[in-house]
This record gives structure tokens, sequence and C-alpha cells, in this order.
């Protein structure tokens, strides 16, 4: 049986529940899973519904559905979008030489623990080369010096393109991209910075973390936007650290946690449970 | 404008959702939280529903709702029932010595942090009667001895209907209640058992754990049936301990955990999220 | 039978641990136990041993103690303290209108749960008069407005002079102490302030954390220092939040939070854990 | 320079660290850090220290060291070892067919976050061939049937044997090994079992978990004795579970926990933090 999901949001006004399901009851889908939230502050309304075919031998395709809902859609004046859950998000995973989330988020995708494929791995060093190519998917190696930074990003950019990749992460990657690059793919791309956000912002978190003497360091999981570490958060998590613990042991004691938040993000993102609201994001899990 | 929370299981099958939400519009009424679940194993579904008035010159009372909704709750054969939030739960709190519980209990209903009214405290000390008399709370103190337990428990009856009381916590009461009183409340008497259960049933738990060596120790708050510590489970915490920490080490450390559960599961049950599914419970927070 | 604690730091060399443990065993001393750091930072070394009498029989006094560590500590040009252990730390609590804090340290004093007697409770508003009476407590309604800052500040040192108190609690005390009233006491007063310093700094945290969309809000226990909010840190926690929490559930959901890592910081001081290091705390726990 | 970790127990008695800090001052040894424990149920002492020469010129070995520490354990009559700190633990990792605590130890031990080099890797399938082929690890498939298990277990030991490992990992290997086999290696085998224990001992542990209704779900590392799943234990985790998640998504939610307990154990062993004290650990951590 097939399943999708149904995302969308406007603004909020009587009847939205009611319309939809009855929409969904008339479609003959069942319900596994439905979530909402409207928010007072911003007056918008928020929907998630996975759906599946109440008989198994009823056939309903995803443009079926879309065709039928846009009369819905159109008189609430909907942004929404419709996932046949059969199809994995491709995506391009960037890092620099740190390579903890690359292995972890290559692991996840070989067990299909992630409703994910990685189309393209990309980094500014070539030290993972070896490790992606056992797993045959592409590397590119992109060098970014401030000479060569806007020639690389359109080298990305064409990447992204080529292999119709729908989310990037930056799983550790240490250049800063430009608002040209992050305003051409807004909710798309989501960056692991290493530190409780909006604590140590930019470079060397832990080594920030460490001088201010703070008792438990943190990651945090957020799409990019043009200012630095301050788009959406998705997800953050922390651990405690001790006194005794140098930067280099704080380090070593964040990768788990990194790890950790990144794939909380991924999957949130690739089983399509989060919506945009104005600077801020709805997570339904 | 006032707020209602609808409540439901019934046999899973297509149009619930639907049937309910234009039920819910048509009765002029705005979600303001909607949960369901689906269970294919018991093949029920559970639904919780936050509803307020959409127009603040519209008056609807309990009343009206339930007798319009009977229709439908017939035709799906559901178990429902409609909460008024303006209403507090009156309930009863039972203590035999520790008296953290009872102090966090009495500190959150005072705050108005928990939608409930303490109508009595129970013991089977008399330790704690000044400090809830302080608070102009009628204490009972019912000690218990094999010999009088049944006496005890008509007792205990008697108070929980003469207040009204729809929810009795056991909030450390060191008594096993009789079958014949745990039966007569099902899902109405909270209680919280110092372990993480199904580990270290029955009494000491704290000493059991210092003898097994665990490197946690937990709390757990559940509904109370006949089999001793075997109800379902609310919520569950749990926090780590060190091997020089004493069995009164663990005492010390557990109070807060237990404190914390506690009011996480009154919480849940106050504010009608909790639904029983055959020995387990679904709980939409 | 009576425990002592040695708490010390000097410059890290070799011989630092043999000479004490060598001075402890000729006193008639056993080590029930023993924490030390060397920051290779800072250069210094950090030592906390806890003492018993190693014979019942014997008599080992506080001053005698001190006496005879005199030579030890000269020659390695310590800063130290020997602490007799049934003794109290005497202090001051100061809120202004949230009580949970100060309702937690009230309920953890009166049960022996802290080794700390309250002395003094101050409020720059009259609002937890009765609750402080109660428990036979002193209460002193301090106002505060721009023009009567500093004799309020006098009048707090005056009570703080007057009742020996050896710690003032911060317990989510809104007013600001100018930089004269804190370089007084330097390591001596705590404060809890409800968010994951250097996080939301200042006024309204809660508030300014539900404004930037974190997934987690946190409370910091410090040491207060003229610099607002950025004092050694003793304990730091967190809870996660979600995006359909309001500002003033987020309030609700932090309340517990801040009880439990103002506890952990008030144990770990008055258990004498805590030793300064230059802008941060060794915390011995 | 080199850094030595000299780990003992023995009966409780005064004198100890006195005579053990002069021998370490002594040496010209400096102390890195120093954990100690005094079990006043089973009156036996415990020690770390973790030591480094004080002077770069000066050269100290391991067998000299223990030359001259042989006078002092004698007279307190200790168990002790003094380890280079230099020298990574061989170790065996088993597992059956869920390979992701394998895959965690690989990443680890290739990062040189571990101090253990990977000397082998037995399965009783053979699906991790290709994996483990990768490393450039051997890698023995030794099928277990009720007839062949005397057999394979020879097998196991023999590869012990060989390659001289001195900790054997099992990193989700289902068969239950013979008395025989594990008293040959006490304090050696690591399991990791996908339970809190002691609840849920045995097959299936998630799937008990799900039918008990629990609200977390844990991981237990222990060193494995005859009694199954009941051997002395070195660390636990919990991570929290919703009415809405299948056994299925309890195994997936859970591997990431017990991938984490996992490290958290092995690191403790490979830096020589445990010592034993009947049927429960000391974690010097």
């Amino acid at each position: 049986m097939k399943t999708f999901t149904l995302l969308l949001s406007c603004i909020d006004r009587p009847g939205i529940v009611a319309t939809v399901s009855s929409f969904i009851h008339q479609a003959g889908l069942n319900i596994l899973e439905s979530n909402q939230f409207g928010d007072p502050k911003t007056g918008r309304f928020f929907m998630r519904v996975a759906l599946t075919t109440a008989d198994a031998s009823v056939e309903v395709n995803q443009g079926d559905l879309k065709e039928k809902f846009k009369s819905i859609s159109d008189s609430f004046e909907m942004d929404w979008q419709i996932f046949d859950m059969s199809v994995n998000t491709p995506a391009i995973i960037m890092l620099s030489k740190f390579d903890h989330c690359l292995v972890d988020l290559l692991y996840r995708c070989r067990t299909g623990t992630l409703k994910m494929d990685i189309a393209a791995v990309i980094s500014n060093h070539d030290t993972s080369r070896e490790l992606v190519a056992r797993e045959n998917i592409p590397f590119h190696h992109i060098p970014v010096t401030p000479d060569t930074k806007q020639a690389a990003e359109a080298q990305i950019k064409q990447i992204i393109t080529d292999t119709g990749a729908e989310l990037v992460i930056l799983a550790r990657y240490m250049q800063i991209l430009s608002a040209e690059m992050t305003d051409s793919y807004p909710g798309q791309i989501i960056n692991i910075h290493h530190s409780f956000l909006p604590s140590f912002k930019g470079a060397e978190p832990y080594s920030q973390a460490y001088h201010r003497g703070v008792k438990m360091i943190g990651a945090t999981a957020h799409y990019v936007t043009p200012n630095l570490d301050e788009g959406p958060i998705i997800a953050q998590q922390v651990v405690p650290v001790r006194h005794d613990m140098s930067v280099e042991n704080m380090i070593g004691a964040g990768q788990e946690n990194e790890q950790s938040v990144m794939a909380r993000a991924v999957r949130a993102h690739t089983e399509h449970r989060i919506l945009l609201n104005e600077g801020k994001t709805v997570v339904f899990d």
C-alpha cells in the first residue's frame, strides 16, 4: 500500500481541519498520523498528515491527489506539498576535514534508517575520497579560496542541478556559503553547528566554550540563511563537560552529539515533518 | 472563552476524523490541539481534541456538546468524554512518611501549574498533619494494620465519595491497596514507584538497585491495578548513579526524579491527555 | 566521628599530593574522598580531600588541624581552607516575585538535604513574607528603586554581617547588584540565571529564547561578578521545548529546571566542592 | 613523555594513599589524575592513578616501576596492575547480524578515539565480511549450532590466544557463551544488552519492552559472567519512547543508544578505569 504525506500551511481560520479530513476520507485514504499547530503569534496554521490507501485494491497516485486537492488549497491560499513516501529524498553532503558526520550519514543511508539517497559528496579537502568511493557515491573535491569561491559555488550549484538533489547537508563544512548561494535554496540546506546556538556562533565554538567555562556543550541543526548561524533551528542537543576537559576532549565528546542532532534533523526533514514559520521551525515529531 | 477537551477511543475504521472534525466545525468550535493514534496491534483508534469557541459571543456548554456528540459516538461505538477545561480535577493525595512528593504537589497546586484541586490528604502516619493544615486542606490520619486494613480502605472510599475526588495520587504511599479497592477506581489511581519498572518491583527498590549495581535509578508513574507495580505506565525518568553512592545517597538523588515524574503524570492526567489501551497507555503530550 | 574537608589550590609542582597525604596520615585521619586537578592552561593545582578520624577515640579539632597544616601550605604557597563538615553554611536567600526557587530551598533545608542554614530571606517585594514566616526565618522586605539602591545594598550588607552569612543565593532576584556589592563577596554570591549562558543574558531570557526559536531552554548557576551574567559557571541544565510552547509555557517548563540547577550548585558550594580558576570553576562532584 | 596508569585494590586501612603517593613522588613521576574509593560495604579500597614522568629527560619504564612497586603491593596485599598508556588494548569484536555497534567501533578505532586495536572480528554470520575486510582486519565466520557450540568456542579461544586479545566485545552477538568460556575471561568480556537491566533479560528485549508499555528503553554494557545478563554493570543509558512506536521503531531508536553505551564502556575499560567489586563495578570516569 502507498503512503503519502500532506504538508500545508495557511492563514488560520475555522474549518481547515474539517475540510481537509473530509477530502482525505472522500479520496479513499486513511490517516496514519496527523499533526497541526496554530501559531497565535503569526496567525498561521500548520498541518502534516500521513496517509495510506484505505483499501489495498484501490490505486491512488500522487498526481491525482494533487489535482483533487487544488480546489481546497486555492480557497484557503495554502502553501502545500504532497509527498510519495516510497520516494527517498536525493541529497548532497558537504564536509571539510572532520568526517564523523559523513560516516554516520553513510551508515544510516546504507542500512535504510534515513529516507535519503546520497547523490554526491562534496568537500574542500580530498581526505574523504576513499571513504566515499567505497560506497559507490560520486565524490567531488572542490577547494575554496577567496579567489575561487564564486567559481566553487557555481560548481556546487551545477552538481545540485545535475543530481536533482533536494537537500544539501553541511556535515561539518567549514566554509561560509554566500548569501546568493543560501538564498537559492531556502529551507533546503541543513547545517550542523557545533554549539548550542545562539551561543558561540562562528569559528571554533568548542574553544569558545572552553574559555567561557560552560558545563555543557551543544550542537544545533538549522536551515542555512544569509545570516551566519542565525537560520531557523531544527534540533539541539547538549552533553555535559567537566573542568578537566581540554578543548580536544570537548571536540571528542561533541562528535557523537553532532551526529545525533544531525540525524534527528535529517530524519525530520526527509520524513517531511518540518515547516518554516518566520525564522523558526514547526517540527511535527 | 471556554475550552473543552474531547477524549475518545473506538474500533479503528475510515471516516472517524472527518466525521469528528465536521462535527466540531458545525458546533462553532475551533481546534486548538489535536492528537490521534491508531494502534495496529489492538485495532483501536484514540483521539484527543482541545476545542475553543470560534466566536467569543457564542455561548457553548458542556451539556449541549455532549448531547450533540451522542449520535456520532453511538454510530462509532466510542468510549468518550468531554471535559470543561475551566474545571480542575478534584484529587486526593495519599502518602506514608516521605513527604517530598506531597510538598511538590501542594506547591504546584498553590501556584496553579496543575489543573487539580487537592480535596484531602490521607496518610497512615500523622507526620504531615501540620504541613497540610497550613494549606487549609483536610488531613486524615488512617493507620493501617493487617487487622484494620479493610476498615481503613472503607474509610478511604468514604472520603473519595464525600469529596467527589476523581483522582487518587499515591505519592509514596507504602501500603498495598486491595484488589477490591483498585478495581473500584480503574484509571483513577496513580502510583509513583521509585524504580524504573519492571525492574525492582515491590519493597525498597533503591536498596535492590544498590545491590544490583545499576548505573541509573528510575521512577515510574503508573495507574494502579490489582497486580502490584504492573499497571499501565504513564511516565518514566532516570538519574545516573555512581559506585560511591550508598542506598541513602540514592534515596536522596531519587527524590527530585520522583517529584518530576509524578508531576508529568498528574499534568497529563488532569489535562485529559491519557487513554488506556489494554494494559498500556496512550499519552498525547 | 568528625569529618573535615580540606580545599586547596596552588601553583602545580611535584610532590604536592605526597606531602598532603603524608600529613593526613600522620594527623591520624582517613581519606573518605579525594579529588585533584592540575590545569595545564593556568598552571594551577586544585585539590579537595574529605577526611575523618581514623580512630573514633581520637579527638581532632579544626584549629589544631589548621595549625599543623600551616607549614605545608606556606611552603607551597597554597590558598586553602579546612571545614568542619558538621557545621552548616549560614546563607541568605534573595528573590523578587517568583518564589519556586525559594520554596525548593526551604524544603531542602527543612529536610536536611542541603548542608545549609537559611539565616534570612530578603526580597524587593513583600509577597513571600508569609511563606517565610511559617518556617520561622526572618524576612526582610527591601524595595529597590534607582534612588534607594545604594541604601538598599547597605541594608543587605548589614544583614549579611549581622547573620554571619557566608553565602548569598539570588534565587530569581531580578535586581542587578552594584559592582561595589559583588566585589565585596567574591565566590560567595550564587545567581540562578534562567538561560543557558552565554545565550540570552540580561532580562527576559525565556522571551528571548522564544523569539529565537531554540529547541531547548536552560538554566545556569554562576558566581556573581560585576559583569552581568558573566561570572564563573557552576552548573547548567536544559529542558527541551517545542514549537507549540508560548513564552508562558517556557516559563513554566523552566521552573523545575531552575530549581534543579540551583540545588546542584548550592549542594556543591555548601559541601565545599568548588574552587575558582580564573573566571571558571573547578567542581569536584 | 610516557604516561602510566596504576590500578589497585586492597583491604581498606590507613596509610594507603600516603604510601602510594610518596612512592610516586620518589619514582620521579607526576600525578595527572587520581581517583579512589573505599567501599564501607565490602571493606575494600580502590584506586586509579594516571602518572607521567615529571622530567622529560628521565626515562622510566613499566618493568622498573612494577619492580619498585612490589614491596608496597605486598605489604598491603594489593591486586594491582601498571599499564603503559601508549599501548592500545588488543581486542576482538563478536557480532551476529546487527552491525551498527561494529561500524561504530571500527570508526572510533580508525580515528583513534578509542585506545584499542581490533585484532579480529568474529561472527556466527557471514554478512559483515566485506565491511571488516575494508579495514584490513581478519574476519572469522564461525557458525554456531547446538552441536558445534563447543568446537566453535574452542576456535574462538584459539583466536583470542593467537591474537593476544585482552578484551572481547560482544557487540550484539546473539549466542550465549558457555560458563566454561566466560569463566576463562573474567572482567575481559563486555556485552551490550539492549535493555535497561535487570529489566528484560534474555531474548528480544525491545519486544518485551513494547509489550510492557514502558516509556523509556535502555541499553546496558556489562562484564559477562556465567549468569546470563547478570554480570557487573559498567554503563547504562536510556532513550524515551512513545505509545505510537512499534517494536521496529524501538529497535531503530535503540541502536544509537547501544552504540553510545558500548563506546562509553569500552573507553572506560581501555583507559583502565574499571575495577571489579563483588558483582559490581567501580568506574573512575
